[in-house]
């Protein structure tokens, strides 16, 4: 399966822009598309929500299914992140693979094969926490407690509203965590109750009114654990959207943020008007280039939809293009940047866009082009994966 | 950069369905989010377009923008095709290694770091052709030429309506092409004319009448090279949408189909509604699996938006699910099966979906699932590369 010949054809993938590391100017010869990271910009965003969780004394559990890539992580960890999430049991391999010590699998597991990786994985890491909403999930933490002989720690995901995982309802968390402290080899740590119907309310006021009614349910369920004498040690959830509404309430213990990191463009809309909380800086950009420019007032690129994810607000063109520059994808492999006055831009001219959004764009990559001003400083590895 | 704990990763991935290969009932218990390709479908499409294609006397170069994959391709030059179209430099390369003989890239290139890589490429084809819209992408063919020492087909491009590539009108086809004649190393082959702006068109009368004012720009260039003494032996380009139209006007010489070996949702409903030519069915599948059920009517399962392409018809549950099943992702990495009569389905349940737009959803993965009835037969290898 995995032939020599193909794993060439990675490597030279991989050394595609090798050439161009530490040389002035390597930034504008980048190969294209391309994501580029700045590295600034991403230290200013770590360093920003890891002091901003400091000083509410909350914990900072950042979730890596935003930048699948253990450079990323690790920094997140030398700042103040006491773990990261995962989405994913190829995620959980992944970053376990590479010495992150504490991971919180975000999405409940019930099948018996991934349950297997998980507890392989398992044994390189200080600290295992799952979710369960449903009897066969407090089992399925079971197995991977008894196959690993090590204690699997596990949080009630609680349905918020979204309706996607997750119980309803302060009796039915209850419930299930009678059953977790019940069975053998787990530990019940808490609650999660991940909102993210509300990460992308632009309007600040909806966005906290929303967040509110949400903070009560997790109020009361968090309340009924503890008043049937149970542990509720961790409160994990919210989200670059909702962080600081969240951490004024002091109800989650633990900030679950994932696109801070990079700030694409929607979540630059979303925190524009009227947040709180630091000030966060576009660090992500996709990188293209002119192929044809036949025609006065716009140029054809070739970063489309296999480049860029649609979902979220429009891509805008950051570097290369005068102000006033509009960027839209056009089919797979091509985009338009379309140039105030008529303009146009020459053959091979680099443009950078800020993607509508990271995560789901970040996984289209197979590494990032770490960068300082022009420079390209290192590539990073982004762990691929397309099995969860 | 590709450290051997990167490779072992990946070939852990590779792996992991690896177990069910030959298995009865294999393809039920497929570890999820995967890539279902049924492999009695796709011979079938492969075999029904090559003998419409003989038929009509056209040739045949399907785009292998679409699956990636060399093993496809083998097959479909075994049906009877002449070689493949390419998108990208990194697809010519992925192709080039695995001896497929003729390759059309169908995006012109000036990149001088692109351009080396092809010319190294080159040397593994019996034919390269390019196309071109500027004259710098002749240069661009020549310096190809040069490096290689091996003649380059060329083929003007030429805009029919998408503004994307392509120069514009008769006069502006035939000065391109005297380049071209005059250029040492290349050859011209005759126009690439694609017009992807009809392919989506559902309504098959409004698809007819705006393909036939493209045939007649297209038939007006070619009769311009013809006048003016030039060659014009290949006209390049149709799609899946229009390839019935564009082979009963005969002006064509070259079909550069490429969904028609998957037939995704949205394909699937052009075709469906008055469209001549032989029937082509659904061969391509995400498999996806439910880990979530707490609400009546619906399920949570593990396909959002980092496993299907959005953009395109809604998927649809073609496997898994009692009739009148409905799917909507919910996010990244989650997805919603709605439920007639308020049903339900049991943790661990897999499901299939006809994917929207299957160009961008094969990008999204690592291999292909191949599988006749229940048997998972074979796993094949997507080509990678993010990189144009």
């Amino acid at each position: 399966m995995d032939t020599p010949t193909l794993i060439q054809a990675r490597a030279r993938l991989a050394r595609i822009n090798e050439h161009l590391l530490g040389k002035p100017g390597g930034r504008s010869q980048i190969d294209t598309p391309a994501l580029v990271l700045d590295l600034d910009a991403l230290e200013k965003n770590i360093g920003a929500m890891a002091d901003y969780a400091a000083t509410r004394n909350m914990a900072l559990r950042p979730h890596g299914k935003t930048h699948k890539c253990p450079e990323i992580a690790r920094r997140q960890i030398a700042a103040g992140a006491i773990g990261i999430c995962c989405a994913k049991t190829t995620e959980v391999e992944a970053f376990a693979a590479e010495d992150i010590p504490s991971i919180l699998l975000t999405a409940p597991v019930a099948d018996p094969r991934k349950l297997e990786r998980l507890a392989r994985a398992r044994k390189a890491l200080g600290e295992l926490y799952m979710v369960v909403d449903d009897p066969a999930h407090v089992d399925a933490c079971e197995a991977v407690a008894r196959l690993t002989q090590q204690t699997v720690n596990v949080l009630i995901d609680m349905d918020v509203g979204q309706h996607r995982t997750g119980v309803v309802g302060p009796e039915a968390v209850v419930a299930l965590a009678r059953r977790v402290i019940e069975t053998k080899g787990l530990t019940l740590a808490g609650l999660q109750a991940y909102a993210g119907q509300l990460q992308h309310i632009v309007e600040v006021r909806e966005r906290e009114s929303q967040a509110r009614a949400v903070l009560a349910q997790v109020t009361a369920a968090r309340d009924a654990l503890l008043s049937n004498g149970m542990a509720c040690g961790i409160v994990s959830g919210s989200g670059t959207g909702t962080f600081d509404i969240d951490a004024e309430a002091q109800v989650y213990t633990e900030l679950q943020v994932g696109s801070y990191v990079f700030m694409d463009a929607h979540y630059h809309e979303v925190r524009q008007k009227g947040a709180q909380g630091p000030t966060l800086v576009p660090a992500l950009f996709v990188a293209t280039q002119v192929i044809s420019n036949r025609h006065p007032g716009f140029v054809t690129t070739d970063a489309g939809s296999k480049s860029m994810a649609l979902d979220g607000s429009a891509p805008w063109v950051s570097r290369g293009a005068p102000q006033g520059c509009a960027y839209r994808t056009s089919g797979d492999q091509f985009g338009r940047a379309v140039l105030p006055d008529s303009g146009s831009l020459p053959l091979g001219a680099r443009l950078e866009l800020v993607p509508p959004h990271c995560d789901p764009t970040v996984n289209l990559y197979e590494m990032f082009h770490c960068v300082r001003g022009d420079v390209i400083e290192a590539l990073w590895k982004i762990a691929g994966g397309a099995v969860s």
